[in-house]
């Protein structure tokens, strides 16, 4: 039984991403998450445009999200990402994004994502891209 | 007793808000129930703004996000905010949005705020704020 | 000789669109500029949809803006957008970004477009899209 | 007499920064030639904050961009930033967006930046910034 992957990816919050209140606006970190699970599916080698290039897409169905703390303008984030769930038609990634220096948590998340082909329809996850997305449950 | 208010704002989806699976990007929707929710403080009478004048801030604290049907590019959209609950230090918003023509459902969602100072301490919200918002309640 | 057609488009700042200078972010006046030119081309009868439908894309290949004074939250914008330029495989339009309700210049600029085709090669804008374009010249 | 300083910066094209093209949306490129910025300004010992923190920030007073090929998701990009020119009241920045494995050039660029104090009237730029963004002309 091995362990469950867990993918770092690290990134500097930009200027363009914080908003009036000094802080990096709250939607930005939908977009962290995204670079996170992008980060995940690479490393487990199965790289999202090989999905996309078989005619299949996951489209996000469900999201949650906490926000603890605040990140500011340049502050170094770690965003962590892994395999919550893993079904024939659809799967759940969990995040949590820290600072880089302290690994203090400040937002942790979840998306639901579903395979779907080029038609909208849902779909099976094309085996090569489940079995490999597996691997990262490390059951 | 009075009817719960529910604020509606049109916008159309923008070029720069698709993504290349050809749909708004799912990220775009909190921008949205932004955007809602600043439409719904406005007609109960309780500016943003004059929060922010008055040294606080609403601080997100939590989003859920179901998405039904993805909006493609130039689709008007109708996005429905209203109070779902009102207490002494914060609030809960709930959202829909809706094709603007055939007002069918595309995605639902709801987001806590926090009122927090200059300092990012948790405070009352401020009388003036709580009252206008209160009435959006209906009760 | 007819009038140049100057289409116009009302929006307002959004609280996501401010940066930590508390101010819209510079990036945002080319995401309200393409909001502005698809105006121009849905009145001028020429949507952009059709011309994608028909194959062809227009990637802006030049961009130039000059920042006269900041937009704020909330502050509601009027976008003007005009034919400056048509050629066989490409255009230029201008724009001007003004304060809604007093009509003071903002933000400035222009962006040169070329027509491709699905493989991004340079192509002749196809004639029902350029003749609609044509009459906004007022030539 | 030293050598100009050209700041690198390494990112990967985000999945939220494509658009319905299936490119990188070309207002994303303002936000690469921001990142680029401030790794300059890091990088000379003149960091942004320091200079906020002083009471000044940067207006963007212009801007010039050249699109050349465009970028697409998960590329890597590596962005070019230097110093064009500085004066007491303002300095011109220049950018180049590489691919970064080839190094062919995808898009070039230039903003034109000035000093301002909390109330928007252009100031002189502080010396201990002034100084330290000198070193990076390399005269």
């Amino acid at each position: 039984m091995g362990q469950k992957h867990i993918a770092e990816t690290r990134l500097k919050v930009r200027f363009a991403e914080t908003d009036m209140m000094g802080i990096a606006h709250h939607a930005n970190y939908l977009v962290y998450f995204e670079v996170g699970r992008i980060t995940l599916s690479n490393e487990l080698g199965a790289p999202y445009a090989e999905l996309e290039k078989a005619g299949f897409s996951l489209a996000v169905s469900e999201v949650q999200l906490r926000y603890k703390t605040p990140a500011v303008f340049d502050q170094e984030l770690t965003i962590l990402a892994w395999m919550e769930k893993l079904g024939s038609r659809g799967l759940t990634i969990a995040y949590e994004v820290l600072d880089a220096a302290s690994r203090d948590s400040l937002v942790t998340g979840a998306t639901r994502l579903i395979c779907v082909d080029r038609d909208g329809q849902v779909r099976r996850i094309p085996p090569f891209w489940f079995d490999a997305m597996q691997k990262g449950l490390g059951e």
